[in-house]
């Protein structure tokens, strides 16, 4: 990893405790990162170094995938951290902070490079974008990033006016716009497994595949996000983010080469090629949004949406969505795209689901017995693996045909600790590798996307259904895919007698 | 199960002790043989009826897949097994053996069918199949059938004397020639995960597939069959029958029906696209034979095949045999199919590698990585399975790409018990399904293609090269495939690091 000051805005965020601390710590120990760093924590509040390093092992504690104990390797690692309480409002505190930067700069032999991580409310990224710049700290030796968190807006508009913001102090090739999705193991291996194997690149179309579903659920409800979420929803919250990403890692065009400019143009491609909603019409019979009413997760009664706090009582924001999306082009014309997120669904998981065209239906084995369709499913979260389903003899019977599964479960694996995505977008960060952070025009087009959504539903609220707690959404959900002969595949331990991995202890 | 009289000529031998009983008794067992049913044991040898029972009940104590115990229900069972001591010249006796047959017959009302199971030396079955004329017994009401055990025949011309014989008494139809690889579960899997899954047929081809391996290892010697097997080899005793009926599996077309006709119809024209050597320099360029010298299996030392009694000590006889096989047909031009066989091998194990083509070598992942090809295998023996290859990222890389093993292992299932290929291949011929049974045409242009092999062999045997035992026979096995620029791919268990499954005890 080349080194760098990371300059930490949002240090005693919730994220910074979560998954940052321990995302450097991890990369620390596995040797990716050097001695050659700096962290400085930047948040509002007081906060001395020695505080501040106790926060850091506390979250490291607490969070980390690697144990860690007050030894001398913890002592060396934690003098790279330090902390600054700062007004973003107030230039002169920039202007002393690029004096510190540069002190830890030359105390650790940096070499100038900056990397400048906002885990802020993005209402803020302009202005300290520009604070950044007034200050002096883009004036450096090195490289200045900029990684900022989503949502990226709220809409085109406010999305296209925050990235003017941006823009007037970086350039695009040095913003990292994070959608940690597209750090996670399994997203990155679509790409691997589409383009390493022979073997499915010639199905990867529509004269195979029947249709591909994506499903996002959520165990937990709005939790304490409520005044954010209320205002956002689930549409803007993961449709516009994570399952349009997810979805364009796997109708993407094989690039050229590996570089993340072929890359990401791939993934334009793909955004470009949605076909786009024309009439609110069109939204209401290709879409279902839901919201959840009270009911019961693992026996305990929970709230519905409206009784959560900061939540209004007579919100219409969905908590649920489902789409049938289609990607207009060669390679996909007439396959359906089936995405689906909500919160206080039964199961947290996240999986994609490759269903094949059946076998013909007027010849041979088909006819004689009821076969099942071929799957190819990438378990992204919480576990990880690659599943295959498949028709085979049943044994010893005369010709009975079952399907059976063929797995490979990366998070069965024995002692295997895969890195987290943040450790991962990190490392990717600082080494200069843009290939799974999101660039504007992505941005912009999945915005644009969504918006058509987000207008008509806002022109009538009639078609929001309440679900239960503990459901998988609106009955419309099921209706979307049986409409076109489908329905949702059961995900990883959804059903019994379904494929249901064990979770490894850590 | 179709009602039957069973005849069984060979019954104090070795196949009827290890398989037959235990068959039948399982079928029993598994109420697919119900009450109407008897089984007349014949052998030279005299038994009382009491003692041929006694024989009974110990081979399936030996070799049953269910436990027996003497209880009502083994006495109930065990009343339906008569015995006959039999002169096979003697056509009174085959009168006699006509009283005996209608007597039981009425006793257990079974209404006229006759299933005569030849387990003797082919030598026997011209004769056999007259006096069985002779004697009036297929002068009955139900159907009569023929099951004979290989070899059929020592060539094409032997085969056709052979063939003749029988078919003077008994029609094509109704000759149930056992190929017991063709009973295999397995091996009966290829057809349905070919033909059951939309994932494969697109690939079936030439244009994705690279090659295929069918090995078919043994670690036993010779064994006590020294005066058989010196005439015969692994040439005839392998592959004229097993290897290439395993091969016609994978490599036919789909049928239109499923009746066995059209399946042996398509098989037949597998056979028929076999590229005949021409010359004995095409033979000697794409065979390999070797014969087994002493060496040393699992840490003992065993001797060579010269030094086992009933082999001549200086048999230029092969226990190993490779081969090059093209099926010139639109599916297959240019896909070799090697197939190798030998006893004491390192490893007892019959495996079918369907080895993809590559990914293009100029473009994209394989240019950064050295990618293997995805592999399908069929595992027939002694592990039941199914296992795919494939190339993922290795967890927590960044970008390496590593083979992956996804697995269906039939065998590892607890508790599963696979019927054995005996007890499906009785069941079939008692229900007149011939499709596991090889017929005339191609046991002929089996022969055909065998014969072409070994007469180029005899020509000159100083190709013949000497393996020690618990080797992979003569490196030129290996350069068979390097020649192509391919090699053999370890079977189950071979190489550690490689997918090695467990067999669950019984």
């Amino acid at each position: 990893m080349t080194d760098a000051v990371i300059l930490l805005f949002g240090a005693t965020g919730d994220l910074a405790r979560r998954k940052l601390y321990p995302a450097i710590y991890s990369l620390y120990r596995e040797r990716k990162l050097g001695d050659r760093f700096a962290v400085i924590g930047l948040a509002r509040r007081p906060r001395t170094n020695e505080q501040f390093r106790e926060d850091v092992h506390d979250s490291i504690k607490e969070f980390a995938r690697y144990n860690v104990t007050k030894d001398e390797q913890w002592e060396s690692f934690a003098e790279h951290f330090e902390y600054m309480s700062l007004d973003t409002n107030n230039i002169d505190a920039f202007k002393e902070l690029g004096t510190m930067t540069n002190r830890l700069d030359t105390k650790f032999e940096v070499g100038g490079n900056r990397l400048f991580y906002l885990a802020l409310s993005p209402e803020l990224f302009g202005n300290v974008s520009n604070n950044l710049k007034e200050g002096g700290l883009l004036e450096t030796s090195g490289w200045a990033r900029l990684v900022i968190e989503k949502p990226f807006g709220y809409d085109l508009p406010s999305a296209e006016k925050l990235n003017a913001q941006i823009r007037k102090v970086f350039e695009e090739k040095d913003v990292y716009r994070i959608d940690h999705y597209l750090g996670k193991e399994m997203v990155q291996n679509i790409n691997v497994v589409r383009f390493a194997n022979a073997f499915f690149e010639p199905l990867w179309n529509n004269k195979y595949i029947a249709n591909i579903q994506i499903t996002l659920s959520e165990t937990v409800g709005v939790e304490d996000r409520g005044s954010y979420y209320d205002h956002s929803g689930a549409l803007r919250d993961m449709g516009q983010n994570h399952m349009l990403q997810t979805l364009a890692m796997i109708a993407m065009e094989p690039p050229s080469r590996l570089s993340p400019e072929d890359i990401r143009d791939e993934k334009v491609k793909v955004f470009r090629s949605l076909r786009g909603f024309q009439t609110a019409s069109e939204v209401r019979s290709n879409t279902v949004r839901g919201q959840y009413s009270s009911g019961t997760m693992k026996g305990n009664q929970v709230p519905g949406y409206r009784q959560e706090s900061s939540v209004n009582p007579e919100s219409t924001t969905e908590t649920f969505f489902a789409a049938r999306v289609f990607v207009d082009n060669f390679r996909w014309a007439g396959v359906p795209f089936y995405i689906r997120t909500g919160k206080r669904l039964p199961l947290k998981t996240t999986e994609v689901v490759v269903e094949f065209k059946n076998v013909p239906n007027n010849v041979y084995l088909s006819k004689k017995h009821k076969l099942e369709p071929n799957l190819l499913v990438f378990r992204v979260n919480p576990m990880e693996g690659i599943y295959f389903k498949m028709n085979a003899k049943q044994p010893g019977s005369e010709g009975t045909i079952l399907p059976i599964s063929m797995d490979f479960c990366q998070s069965c694996q024995i002692g295997l600790n895969t890195p987290e995505a943040y450790e991962r977008l990190l490392y990717d960060a600082a080494r200069g590798d843009s290939t799974y952070f999101t660039r504007w025009d992505e941005v912009a087009l999945a915005w644009k996307y969504v918006d058509k959504i987000a207008s008509a539903w806002a022109e009538r609220t009639d078609n929001l259904m309440l679900y239960p707690a503990g459901t998988w959404g609106p009955d419309q959900a099921q209706q979307l895919l049986s409409e076109d002969g489908f329905k949702w595949w059961p995900v990883n331990g959804q059903d019994e007698g379904e494929v249901a991995w064990e979770m490894n202890q850590k």
